[in-house]
């Protein structure tokens, strides 16, 4: 049978715009002759819909959208996630489905069996499982319809075994002839080596061709990076759509006739990818025009201008200087230069004027002792004052914000300062990996200036102040991260991993105690197995309790 | 049998410190001759502990614990809820378990079996659900233990029916001679009513006693108001335990000797009583001490000062001052009577000087077209640079952010200015709340002057601005909020409630808009069904959601 691929970059929240979208696309497989189109999960409602998906009306604006979209299917037949009611009077109120459109009518309904219920998904809290999911029966097939996480009954990525039932494996016992698996998968760094690893095994194992279909595009802090898939009866990879991009491949599951390849960037290239995409579907969707980034002369905001002229256009993004008496002389040139390779407008604007204004208001004793970090955070947040009133008055203005996951970990960062801004595009990056960024940047031509990759990290918020004045190395830091945040390994191995264990101390208590931070953050971007946001829900108070637990 | 109820405010993730306070009730059962001590639910590692619950080691370091603990327990036994290993290979790697102390002994575990997974509650992120919960049997009786959500299979609140089991009427067929439960219940505006509907029902149906205890304290935005109950096996109330404050109720359940029953303050004292516990426990256990409120002699502001001195004791409260050009003479004259009124001490630190200094950096062309929101953003956030500055020069000083919930549901408040704070105590307050909270802050003398609750809102941001010039009434905000975000009701009732759909309209459009601010604000202590934060998850990025899905 020649099946669609349908790739595409869905909308939270927009059914209409969503099934004009499908439409679209299955008109293309139409032209180019498949009988089937599969779409990713929840194509009409987007995905993560969120509390949307509990909002009422909303599973019924699903059904009656849906059955405006099948009137429109002809002969290409559609594949479509939706969000159907519960028809049990027990449960919830909603079941994530999938539906088969073909000729005006709506042929079949399926429900997903396994609700993932970790990191940033919480679909137990909105969705009843599917009790039974037999194949589909169409045209002389039958179809084995599976939606995302029912494909990972067996996650080759984690040492525990979440759930007893194995859908994909029902399906192939089922007698399905062809597996179809409708996914919302977001990135993260390394797993399209372990979709191939989990889908090739599949495939192999039940002998039958599976073809996975997965969503593009970001949604506020996740992105879903495509490169959907296709593996013959023998496991092997057939056809691959492209990396974090809208696709449509079309091929004959017999002979694997149209099957392409597309090319995958190595894993920085992926995050890089993915980050702009992020930057570029969160203004699209936000309906944001012109971007403000806060340029240090630091590598962490040349980065993230990079990304946005790269996402958005130079035109699109405004770099602002504010230098102040603490400023390096290469803090300001560096940014000039920086604006000048990226094509982006440079302002400039001083803090001095208004961090003395500060301190004369805060009143006589507040600047007689030693300044310390007060006078610090005032400046960061002259800063982000600045960028939010130009953000305010340029037309559908938004502020970048510029910090690192490593800085966000330790609390290294001023809340209404530096974190200013709607989204962050690298609170997901550790330092190490914002260099290797900077390197992928620069490949073709240099973006971001040597200078700035060259020097020695500075906040620059005191007199000759250097990050690591203040901080562990950041290798220590990115270790520790890594080992505690990511891996979440016991304090005995994240002081292996960091070499000290007076600095892992240190770094797992910064960790613990900055929440208060991180819980007032702008949506970071999405690239690790465990970000800071929504996947990672750490109570603020809980004073000391690694050591009380005796951890 | 005597048993106590010991209504206990643990801290999360303290397992060392919660034992000590799990021993000292103990001890004080036995002296007034309690057989059994009941705790609330996850005493030992405190709720909610969120993540932690899924750290590893975590459930290990709550198995340790309860093994020291129970090797300190003699005469009176004790039932502690605590987090247990999930013995089998497939599943949630953790179970939300009460142990049976006694002699130095665990005598039995049971496990929980209704895990809520809605609003604030993930429990199914964390734990295995128990497969089955026999009784306890233990001196020639049979304790029929059950764990919160168990005893809420008929959610008399609630219009669907969620869960298939009932554990509570399950115990009792089983045999139990009486009905323990283990609750951390947080408080939300009519809570009480529908406890007591609910525990009344089960006794009187399943004609056995109940008894029902029930967490206290605030934990981030989550308060438990306690007010722990015993039913007799006619369903009539026989004690009830202090309301938002910890408590010990020692009883004779055959012949309720010893049973008291608490006052019960109305639902505006509740409300009052619950945000000054919920700001008390959040400085305490984020080791915070001074206070500090910016006061516009608004009623907002004045009625965060009143609970935070009521919470943390005068002197612990600093109210700041912040005068502009467009401030009345009343918003200063007013600061300083409530400052009188309360003993707090009152800074000054007018903006005046702060704001030019902005528009000087801001550069030439920014300040020449006519003044809009960006001016009036910046005027809010030069005051909420002032109060984190005051706060970061004293010692463990933080900001209380004074919005209420009607602004924050219209996103009529500033980012990174008047939302500046690490606790946020009227963010689930609607207006029409804040005035009745500032009646019952001035029943027994003038606290809040006359003229700040007569005065028409303003937040004097523009010359002679009313609050009514930008929005409409307040009744008719809350009206809708209540309507959209608390009730969740469709469009048309929507409008229904607010009495014109144009009004509604903008409403609902406004309060869908706002949610990048609100996901950056600062925790806000819960107080009603629905509140803005962990248990509303609303994407960001779903521009226009609710007319592209024809509601």
């Amino acid at each position: 049978m020649r099946i669609a691929l349908a790739q595409i970059d869905a909308r939270v929240g927009d059914l209409r715009g969503n099934s004009e979208r499908i439409l679209n696309a299955l008109d293309e497989a139409a032209r180019r002759g498949a009988s089937l189109a599969v779409f990713p999960e929840q194509t009409l409602g987007g995905y993560p819909a969120l509390d949307l998906w509990e909002e009422p009306g909303f599973d019924a604006a699903n059904e009656r959208a849906l059955g405006a979209l099948a009137r429109k299917v002809r002969g290409t037949a559609a594949l479509v996630g939706f969000v159907s009611r519960n028809r049990d009077r027990v449960g919830k109120a909603a079941r994530n489905s999938v539906a088969l459109l073909h000729e005006g009518k709506i042929v079949a309904v399926r429900h997903k069996t396994l609700l993932p219920t970790y990191d940033v998904f919480d679909e137990a809290r909105y969705f009843e499982p599917a009790r039974e999911n037999p194949p589909i029966r169409w045209k002389g097939l039958k179809l084995g319809v599976t939606i995302c996480e029912d494909a990972w009954a067996v996650d080759p990525s984690s040492s525990r075994r979440l759930y007893k039932k194995d859908p994909v494996a029902a399906q192939a016992k089922a007698g399905a002839d062809i597996l179809l698996n409708l996914s919302a998968s977001p990135f993260l760094r390394g797993k399209t080596a372990v979709r191939r690893k989990l889908l090739n095994a599949h495939a192999r194992r039940l002998k039958k061709p599976l073809l996975y279909c997965n969503a593009v595009g970001g949604n506020d802090e996740i992105v879903f990076d495509g490169g959907s898939l296709a593996y013959d009866a023998k496991g092997v990879l057939r056809a691959r759509a492209a990396f974090a991009a809208q696709d449509l491949l079309v091929m004959d599951t017999d002979t694997w006739e149209g099957a392409t390849l597309a090319a995958e960037p190595n894993e920085v290239g992926q995050c890089g990818e993915v980050l702009t995409l992020g930057i570029k579907d969160f203004a699209a969707k936000c309906g944001l025009q012109t971007a403000f980034v806060g340029l240090s002369g630091g590598i962490d905001s040349a980065v993230v201008a990079a990304l946005a002229a790269r996402a958005l256009g130079p035109q699109r993004v405004i770099g602002v200087s504010m230098p102040s008496a603490y400023s390096s002389a290469g803090s300001v040139s560096d940014a000039k230069a920086l604006a000048r390779n990226l094509g982006i407008e440079l302002k400039t604007a001083p803090i001095a004027g208004i961090y003395q204004a500060f301190l004369q208001a805060c009143g006589p004793d507040w600047g007689q002792g030693t300044p310390d970090l007060a006078e610090q955070n005032l400046q960061a947040r002259a800063r982000g004052a600045i960028l939010m009133s130009l953000s305010n008055k340029s037309h559908r203005g938004f502020v970048l914000t510029t910090g690192n996951k490593s800085e966000l970990a330790v609390g290294y960062c001023t809340l209404y300062g530096d974190m200013c801004g709607a989204l962050a595009p690298l609170a997901d990056a550790p330092k190490r990996l914002v260099y290797q960024l900077a390197a992928w940047l620069n490949a073709e031509r240099e973006l971001i200036p040597r200078a700035t990759i060259d020097k020695a990290p500075s906040a620059e918020l005191k007199p000759g102040q250097k990050d690591q004045d203040d901080l562990p190395p950041y290798d220590q830091i990115d270790d520790a991260l890594e080992a505690w945040v990511q891996e979440r390994l016991s304090p005995a191995r994240v002081t292996r991993a960091v070499g000290s264990r007076a600095v892992a101390e240190t770094l797992m208590d910064r960790m613990d105690w900055s929440e208060f931070k991180r819980r007032q953050a702008p949506p970071g971007l999405k690239i690790s197995s465990k970000a800071f946001g929504l996947g990672r829900r750490m109570p603020i108070a809980k004073a000391g309790w690694r050591e009380r637990a005796g951890l």
